[in-house]
């Protein structure tokens, strides 16, 4: 299954970080972690906004960003929790 | 009877999932399961904005779409449950 | 009486489903049954929005449309419960 | 005194029904009833919206127009209620 | 001293009406009365609206007005109580 | 320390009023004193609005203005209490 | 790890104030100081807006400003605190 955003909104993967340790250095499971914020662009939408005009994306399919931690809706794809949000709610592209 | 959604709405009909059954194996009544985010475009609207402005649709008619589970109206078409919803709406076209 | 609504609004009269009976086949008095979402327009207004420019209407006389369960304003014409809506509160037109 | 209303307001004063009774038969003294929908139009604003331009108006003095029950500022003028209102809270003009 | 408004603001001073009694004919204190809603415009702002436009006002200094009761912010000068507010919250001119 | 304000917004300080006391003549020490509305301009912002462009002000360096009570952010600059603010929360300029 | 602020954000890292403490001389600990409202910018976005113009910064990399002391998303990089903010959140420059 393939999903492309409608919009101005992109598709993206969250970033698992590295296995999270609490500070006394018990294993923290799934739910007490905090949701990280680094994600993967899976698709970009069409870009269309509200008046029907197409506005560029400052981001591009592959690219590593800094996503606000409540903003977009949650999908499920193939089974992969994803998430499509709109590219305001993207704070800034990481660089290496 | 049919409809012909006005401005920028579409009317969609929700996808059911094949059967969901709890962790445990427990069949689900219908009341208890979590409302479908899939559906097929039966309809588009006449794209109509505030301004009387034509504004082109994104999706087409036969569409599956993933939709934002709180949006649109229901509404009972010869019997079955619809909804039309703003395009603005649906987050994203399901392409495979 | 008649009513020229103003602006983007139009005059419409709820059509009354045929007799509704409760599951259990109890005959359900006025007050216990859904509001009907199905009207006729009777009248449209000016067409005039907020800047003076008038907005050609989506619907016509005689139309049957289907309207959202809360918007307008219920007004009594003649004796008669009608209700002025704005345009954008009918979702659609229908058709058959 | 005379009121002249600024931009797209409106003054108008409430007609009041014949008198009125409840369903049995009994006079209801004045906070019992509703208050009525229908209003004579007095005198129009100058028309200047936010921008500072004149925007026509679609009611003249004298028409009798329904107007939204709970839009408008209360006036006393000469002791006789009144009401400025906004011409987007008339619903439209009783032509009969 | 002597205020300029800024913007779109009037200043205005509010005219004390006749001494008032309750029904009962009871003297009543400053602080029972209702707030008058007339009020004589003292000096007009520099018109300049958010983009930095002149809007012409359609006040003078020295029109009796009526304001809204809860609009406008409240200033001393030379130990007399008036009022800054905006010219939107004018409701008309008192012409006589 | 100084501050170059950004965008429509201005740096003031407040003017202390004369020392104040209460009816009874109990010197009323800081915390409890009425916050003063009158304020000095000490800085202009660089005018710029959210389109970038440019917006003359109204106020300039060294003008007293009332300002509102709650408006504005309060800085400490050179251990001193200031305020940035935006200039709409600027009600007049004071003139003599 | 690099990071691109995406439209009209900026990249900050606060300025920690000198040793603080309290008025009776007692040293107070990371939680109990008051967040600082100095800043210095790391990196500026794209400037793009949300109809896709460029709007040009009023700040460069390197200056100190003034922030708002609530606004923006604190985001850790490279084990560091640093905070994405919109421009409109940088109350002022620090020139000197």
């Amino acid at each position: 299954m393939k999903i492309k955003p409608l919009g101005q909104r992109v598709l993206v993967k969250r970033i698992e970080p590295a296995e999270q340790k609490s500070e006394g250095g018990i294993f923290l499971p799934d739910t007490a972690k905090e949701k990280p914020q680094e994600a993967t662009v899976l698709a970009l939408g069409n870009g269309k906004n509200d008046e029907g005009e197409i506005i560029e994306f400052s981001v591009k399919e592959g690219d590593k960003v800094l996503i606000s931690k409540y903003g977009g809706t949650e999908v499920k794809i193939d089974g992969e929790e994803c998430l499509i949000i709109s590219e305001g709610d993207i704070l800034g592209v990481i660089e290496g």
